[in-house]
């Protein structure tokens, strides 16, 4: 098929890639002169800018623009650019974690100007371009039909894709995948310390990650890396444990809150990431303090305090 | 091998059937005359008593001695008793979910009888027999590598197994194991939910559960598990939201307190199978009345009351 890839980073990069490789007619953007170049190199027409790739489409040569920006303005921006300047219909997916509110928004101004906005949730991270990425869809259903053979082709061998409801439902699904993500991740890493406190046992945690692997109700894609990560890092000494978010993990408890649903363990996998980043809080001062205050418990002071 | 399997029920009876099927020397013990029978028509050699158990151990019948017993009071006793009865030194397999600082006991005391008892955390549950269990091994080395073709044999396609250390270690892990597995288990009951909750979307649990099983962040055999409910359960309108626990999540809660490891995420989820018992608590009854107090915020009364 005739499809756009608008950034070139490890997502969309290897995306590019992959559908070069199935032999679709690929158009790429990105503002790096190298990437693009890189790209032309691999079989890809390259545009340099956003106002080329929307003549190359009225031209007829681009039917899908698929845009895997990074969430947010950059890519609200550059959809609501392509959509004025393209004169012709143009399916515009985005493939980003755009907070599914704002994908609502976007695709209700995208159709103003004649173009149809597809949301597509994609898991799979950095691994995607070998196993094939997971795709959770948002959207008109036939624009769904029309694209789904690159779906297909960027899912091979054992990714997936699913239709999941209107405008915003791909993302929304997606942001609630990462939430669970969460959870599971900070479920993981407090068994890992617990196994790993308990001293006489000296026990091995790539063995353990490793035999879990083996018919245990556990056994899942995040435990494989569990594995390959004890294998590569032994205990850990090298990594800080300082844990960023990318904004899913919010959006979902922002979410559950909305909907009065208690979501406790994901809200506290979110909280236990915002923890990770401080070596203190003033939290533990105010209460460090008080202990002391009623009952005289010491307070250790600050280095030349 | 010559193994004696103790305790038919839907764990030991799968692995006793596997290891006729195997090919090894099979004798069984159940209190159910039937499930006795049952085993003696598949060509398992059948014992009434621990008493005749022991007998065929000491005419060298019996190498290795597997308890698949309820953990508790019951396998403890059966243990003991074995071991007070045999004068013949035998390998004594515990392969249910034993509290391991009971195991560390338990190996003391059967050590002091001349036998030998290993440690066998065992996951895979019903699905074990067909896919292969997973094993987490404690106690003795040397008994460990004696042993070893039983484990293959077991673990067989899919399942593992692996030495942990010493005696209660096997436990140990298999109670991280599940303390993780209880955190998973929330995280995807938290996500579903609030999915099931995002009415303008109208989402298909069923869908959706599958499509993230093909690439994406969080596949794994529990998510596998979540496509089979709800394709069987639709909405789940037959299942009540009542979730038992069996010991595995309070100790590893314990055992976090002990070393002084925050694992709130694991904690939690045990607290709200607590919870998901109660249709009320007297907690929210105090906090609702409190409302009222100082806020002259309505209660509601009991129906009567």
């Amino acid at each position: 098929m005739k499809i756009a890839m608008i950034g070139l980073g490890k997502m969309g990069g290897n995306m590019a890639k992959k559908l070069i490789e199935k032999k679709h007619d690929v158009t790429v953007y990105d503002i790096s002169p190298e990437l693009r170049k890189e790209f032309e190199d691999m079989g890809a027409k390259a545009v340099e800018s956003i106002e080329k790739l929307c003549k190359e489409a009225e031209k007829g040569n681009i039917d899908i623009i698929w845009s895997m920006l990074p969430a947010g303005e950059i890519t609200e921006n550059t959809i609501l650019d392509i959509s004025m300047r393209c004169a012709e219909s143009k399916i515009i997916v985005d493939g980003g974690n755009s907070f599914y509110k704002n994908t609502v928004k976007l695709e209700e101004n995208i159709s103003k100007n004649g173009h149809t906005l597809m949301d597509a949730g994609t898991s799979g991270g950095i691994w995607g371009f070998e196993k094939g990425y997971c795709f959770m869809i948002g959207g008109d259903k036939r624009s769904y039909d029309f694209i789904e053979p690159i779906l297909k082709d960027l899912s091979k061998p054992e990714g997936g894709y699913e239709y999941m409801g209107p405008a915003g439902s791909g993302h929304f699904v997606k942001m609630v995948h990462n939430g669970i993500e969460y959870a599971m991740m900070e479920a993981f890493g407090e068994g890992f310390e617990i196994l790993k406190e308990k001293k006489e046992f000296d026990l091995d945690l790539e063995k353990i990650s490793k035999v879990w692997q083996h018919g245990s109700v556990i056994d899942s894609w995040l435990l494989e890396l569990c594995g390959a990560l004890f294998e590569k890092e032994g205990n850990l000494e090298g990594i800080k444990g300082y844990v960023d978010d990318s904004g899913e993990g919010r959006w979902t408890v922002m979410e559950s809150i909305e909907e009065r649903v208690a979501a406790p363990v994901i809200t506290l996998s979110l909280l236990q990431r915002f923890r990770s980043r401080k070596d203190e809080t003033f939290s533990d001062k105010v209460i460090a303090g008080l202990r002391n205050q009623f009952g005289g418990h010491s307070v250790k002071s600050k280095k030349g305090g």
